[in-house]
Order: structure tokens, then C-alpha cells, then sequence
């Protein structure tokens, strides 16, 4: 068992935001025309409400003061329909979007709400379906006719296999793991599927060489909800007495090197990833080397192993050393991560921030964890590191 | 000349944001097809340099913090696409959308962005073209036919009517007030056109009774930015002595009431703006007796003086005394407002708070201001405070 680790050096109350609640929905490829995707999101907001009856009486008594969804679904006005199904009367109400990473950046401004004393509770809402938009690349003309986002990280595995050691075998060790993962996740649309092989990932259905089907994630319908709050609203529901820790976000980083694929200058590295990284641990007074747990952006195998890399786990080039067990890291993707889970391009990042608060609250061994959204090919990326204390 | 009110009583330099610049693109109705709206924000944020050199030399040596987009139109992506042509590198780059109060919850988040440290200088840049989606309740079938927001606001007119002291010609002082406002702005739709009669209007062609088409905005394409920053980087722009005085966000409101029309329990009165607006004073310490100037959200004549109401400018029905001149309030919609300007959803709350803020900048009388932003028939309300010091 590992040593815990701990930044704590006394809480700053007026910067302290705790993820108090959190809840999802089962992630599936129903037909979303047969239910809205609005009501979708309320069933993530009932499972948060079914988690914790002390969230319920905190809500009853003092309403939460903003909500923002966190989607690419076009219609307009999402948060105050949300607010108003879900019987929320906020003061501030907007939708945050930026394609994948749109869960990342909506956490981001609901943080700032509350730092900036604007408010003293903010609900993020994350949802989105299996055929969003915001998992296309249409807008960039740049790219040619090589717009699906498995393009690029058939480009990036590559120019990484040309450069460093790594084989398709080590890809898909990143499918089986996090698919592994996912199996006791009942969120998570590989919930409970049978385990999946090295043989069966190296044999799927070709995508774009050198990645197959199960290289990649799997487009899913999906719903999130996460509530932060300030130091004294947490405070008052540990003395509800049912939770005796609170997990708070410590550190914060972001990153957005441009749109197009012209602002890839080296595709052996995502460069957004390592600027966010590098300002979370900067703010958190965090090292990548006390990173108990960890969700990455795997939206494709060879975002994983780059992401231990450009997070700082390990030196770049060792990602798959990480894989072998010769280098050790944090745990990553212990829900099943985005190959397990589903992808759900609004919802993932809220579903990251919600999973990765649940890991480190059950689990004793988790005292900081870390999380790593990106968008559009890695052109942007945000990176949140959490504490519990 | 009326005395300049002051509510300063030194500035809390953590909490301090200024407005440091702002561009507008000419409101329109060109076909958008011909060029597209991204370059359309492109030509807002060149008038911004424009107008300042010292922004300029403060963007080149500092670059822009975080960059957000307010629009109701559907493509992902908009920050970090506006960024990249733009030539801006962002830690923050995410579109935040309320429908026709995008504006405002997008200045709202970049005040936060500030205020909680994580940056030092944010964009707003709000776009939207004529036919955007972001003005039409189309999600709310408990309106059944009466989708347009012009329905609605007809039926605030009749409720009003039957309640107080309302003619059809004080609805037209209202557009002929502010068309005449519109006439010196070069941004406006109207600018430069002919002066509107209390004739033409009610003479104008029908659309809802009591409204005529002069009683309703125009749908137009445009685009507005503004520059926020910190205290320090505000003041190192006064330092290039082209400036010696700042305008400051000094206090904000907003509320949502909920989203479909049943959540409007009386039409006398628009809930959402008198909770936005109690808690902008409240903030800022500013009595409704000492804005000096204002941006209403004047969609539509009768907004505009039900606005006075729900600002707190007068007393509950008495609204039209201040037309009349019978009652003393603050200038409003100097610049033509939202009827003189043309309503382009997303930048209509941008266009409010660069246009309040030159306001405040070249005349001398003008010292506190505010601007007030809806959305989707009052369902939702922001209210920001600003002061020159």
C-alpha cells in the first residue's frame, strides 16, 4: 500500500471549492428521440440526490445560486430549461462550451464563481449524445477531407511509433486495462460486457492504421452532474455528519494552442496538455510525482500513453514503460476512462470530474487525483488536480 | 449639468475589473453566406485596436488571457477558431450562451476569470447573424403558437395597458427616442437613416396589438468585443498616458426565473430584472438615484419602460412620466439601444457594455452606468454596475 500523499498547508477559505455531489447517468446508444436529452440530464441530477441525503437538505434549505451546462447540443437556453425541470431558481444560468473539453471549462467558471464570491453553490451539468457535433472536426477545412477525430490520433500514434517504442500490442494494453476498469463502473456502457483480450483489440476492425475498433471510444449518449460549493457550505454538510472529508480543487491549468491543425507543430507531444499540466501543479504546489489517481482524456489509446507523458508521470518517450509496470505511475482510469465509460462530448468532462471525486473518496489509499480533458485533437486541454482533506 | 455621483470609496484592488477596451462590427443585414460571421467578430476586435494604441502594445507584449465567445449560433468551437485568427494563444477559450443574455453571462465570467486569479486580461467577443437561432422559443411548447418573442412582448404591453397609465404613443416615444439616439452611432443599424415620427410608428405595419413593426427591434448580424483586465494591467495601460481614468465593474446581478412561460407569474412586472438589479446595487453600493447612464434591454418599446420600473429609475406604473419628462431619471440607450443599434442575440450584451462604457468615457456628466440584459421574454435577467475612477 502506498504512502498517502499531501500538500495540505492550511486551507485558504476564500479559494476553497469542494465537489460536494456529483452524479451520472448510465451511458447507452439508445435513440435519444424516444426521451430528451434534457431529461437525460435530470436523471444524473436524481442519481446525485440518491447519493446523498445530506446534498438534498442543502438544496432544500438554500437552493444552489448557478447552473451551467456543459454541452454541443445547438439548442439554446439549455441551463434555465434544466433549471426550471429540475425546480432551480438560479441567479445565473449559461451554457460553457468548447467540444470535448467543454466539462473541463465549465467546472473552470464554476470555480471562478465561487472564488470570486459571485456565488456560493454552482451546478454543472454535463450531457451530450452519440452523434454530437462536438466530436467532429467539420469546421476545419485545414484538415482536408481527414476530419473524424480518429485521424488524428491515427497521426499522432505514428509519429510516436516512428520516434519511440511502441507497438500496436501496447495500444491496445491500454483498451483491455481501462475496458477492465469499466466492467464494475455501472455508469459506464462497458459495464458489465465481458473482458476484452489483446488478440480481440489487435484483431478489431481496422479505423485508420495503426488504430482499430477498440482503440477507439465508443460515441455515447451521456449525462453528468457535479456540485461545488464554497468552505462554508461544504463545512455545513460535514456537520450534516455523514461525510467527514471533503475533496476540494487545489489546482487548475488550461490551454488552447489554436483550432486547426496548423497549430500542431509536433505531434510527438500535445503541447496544451503539457502548458495546463504545467499551471495546475504550478498553483496546486503539486507534483505529477503525488498524483495518487488519475482520469485521462483516452478518447483513444495513444492519447493515454501520451498523457502519462505529458502530464509529467513519466519522461517522454516512457509511456509504455508505465504500461509494463517498469515505471510507476498513478492509477489512471480506474472507472474505465473514456474507452470504458463512452464518450459523451459535453459529459465526459463532468463524468472525469465526478468519477475521480468517488475514487478518492472511497478509496483510502487516494488522497490527490488529477484530471486531464482535452478537445479537438489536443488543441485544447484543461488540467484540474483535486485533494481530499 | 448635474452633479457627478461617486460611490468610491477606494478601490479593493483583488476585486477590481476594468473595461479596458471595446469594438463593435456595423450592425447589418448582408447575406451571411458572402462572409462569415467569425470574420465578422475578426472586424470587432480590429476596431478595438483601433481605437487604442496602448491595447495594442499591452496585447503584444501580454498576450490575452482567456477568450470567450457569446452567440447563440450552433458551430462548436468558436473560441479557440476566433482565437487562432485572431492570433491570440489563451489558457481559456470556451463560448458561454444564454440567448439574448449571452452577452452579459459572458462578462460575468470573464469578471470571475479575474477576480479568482486565474487571469489577468479576458476578451468577450459576441457574434450572431440575423436569422440566429438565439432569438426565437422555439423549446418552449407551453407557448404553443406563440413562439416569437414579439407574442410575448405584446402580451406584457396589453397586461400593462389594462393596469396603468399606457398609450400606444408612449410606446412610439420610446422608438422615436431611441432611432434618434441611433442616428450618430456608427455601429448602429439605423445610423445615419432618416428621423423617426410618433406617426411612423403607429402608422407602421401590425405585427402584434399593441405593437407596429417600429415597436420591435431588427434581427441584425453583428459582433462586439471587450477587454477585461485586472487592476495592475489596467493601470500599466493608463501608464502609456493615453488614459488617465478607467471604467470598473463595480457591482452584478442576475437571475433566472426559470425558462417557459409558466414560469412568469405576473406580466406587470419582469422578475428576473428586479432580482438582477437588487443585487447589482447591493454589490456595487449604488442607489438606483445615482446611475448617471444606461443600456436597457429595449427589444421592444414597452421593455424599455417597464425597464425603468424594474430598474428601480421610478415607481411601479409610473414608467411613462418618465417619457414624458415629468419624472428625472437616468440617460438611457444613448446610442439607440438594442431598437436603434438592431438586436444580433449573442453580441447585443457586449455591444450594451462597450457602448455604455464609451459612453462614460468621452462624457464628462456621466460617471456610474449600468447595463441590463434579458433573455428568452424576461425569463432571464443580468444587471452590471459600472463607475469611471
Amino acid at each position: 500500500m502506498r504512502t498517502l500523499n499531501t500538500v495540505s498547508m492550511g486551507m485558504d477559505i476564500d479559494k476553497s471549492v469542494a465537489v460536494v455531489g456529483y452524479g451520472l447517468s448510465r451511458f447507452n446508444r439508445l435513440d435519444m428521440r424516444s426521451y430528451s436529452v434534457y431529461e437525460h440530464a435530470a436523471y444524473a441530477y436524481a442519481d446525485m440526490l440518491n447519493n446523498s441525503a445530506s446534498i438534498k437538505d442543502l438544496i432544500k434549505e438554500n437552493g444552489i445560486d448557478a447552473i451551467i451546462t456543459s454541452t454541443s447540443d445547438p439548442n439554446p437556453y439549455s441551463a434555465s430549461i434544466i433549471a426550471e425541470m429540475l425546480n432551480i431558481r438560479p441567479k445565473i444560468a449559461n451554457r460553457v462550451e468548447s467540444m470535448c473539453s467543454s466539462g473541463a471549462n465549465a467546472i473552470i467558471t464554476a470555480y471562478s464563481y465561487i472564488v470570486s464570491k459571485l456565488c456560493k453553490s454552482v451546478l454543472v451539468v454535463g450531457f451530450d449524445t452519440k452523434d454530437s457535433i462536438g466530436m467532429r472536426l467539420d469546421w476545419d477545412d485545414a484538415r482536408g477531407v481527414f476530419k473524424h477525430p480518429a485521424h488524428w490520433a491515427a497521426i499522432y500514434a505514428r509519429a510516436y511509433m516512428r520516434e519511440f517504442n511502441l507497438a500496436r500490442e501496447h495500444l491496445a494494453m491500454v483498451a483491455v486495462k481501462n475496458r477492465k476498469n469499466a466492467l464494475s463502473n455501472r455508469y459506464a456502457y462497458f459495464y458489465n460486457s465481458s473482458m476484452l483480450t489483446i488478440e480481440q483489440v489487435l484483431n478489431s476492425k481496422p479505423v485508420v492504421e495503426p488504430l482499430r475498433l477498440y482503440d477507439c471510444s465508443i460515441p455515447c449518449n451521456g449525462a453528468s452532474v457535479a456540485l461545488l460549493t464554497d468552505y462554508s457550505t461544504a463545512k455545513r454538510i460535514s456537520n450534516y455528519g455523514r461525510d467527514e472529508e471533503h475533496v476540494w480543487i487545489k489546482g487548475i491549468g488550461s490551454s488552447s494552442i489554436g483550432a486547426g491543425i496548423n497549430s500542431i507543430k509536433d505531434l510527438r507531444c500535445m503541447y496544451a496538455t503539457v502548458t495546463a499540466a504545467r499551471d495546475a501543479y504550478a498553483m496546486s504546489n503539486v507534483k505529477p510525482s503525488m498524483i495518487d489517481v488519475a482520469q485521462v482524456h483516452d478518447a483513444f489509446t495513444i492519447c493515454e500513453i501520451m498523457a502519462y507523458e505529458d502530464l509529467g508521470f513519466v519522461s517522454k518517450g516512457e509511456g509504455v514503460y508505465a504500461l509494463e509496470g517498469k515505471v510507476s505511475i498513478p492509477d489512471v482510469n480506474t472507472d474505465g476512462g473514456i474507452l470504458g465509460r463512452g464518450h459523451s462530448a459535453g459529459a465526459t468532462g463532468v463524468a472525469q470530474l465526478a468519477l475521480l471525486t468517488d475514487a478518492i473518496k472511497r478509496n483510502d489509499d487516494y488522497r490527490i487525483g488529477l484530471m486531464h480533458n482535452m478537445a479537438a485533437a489536443g488543441t485544447s486541454a484543461s488540467v484540474i488536480i483535486l485533494e481530499r482533506e
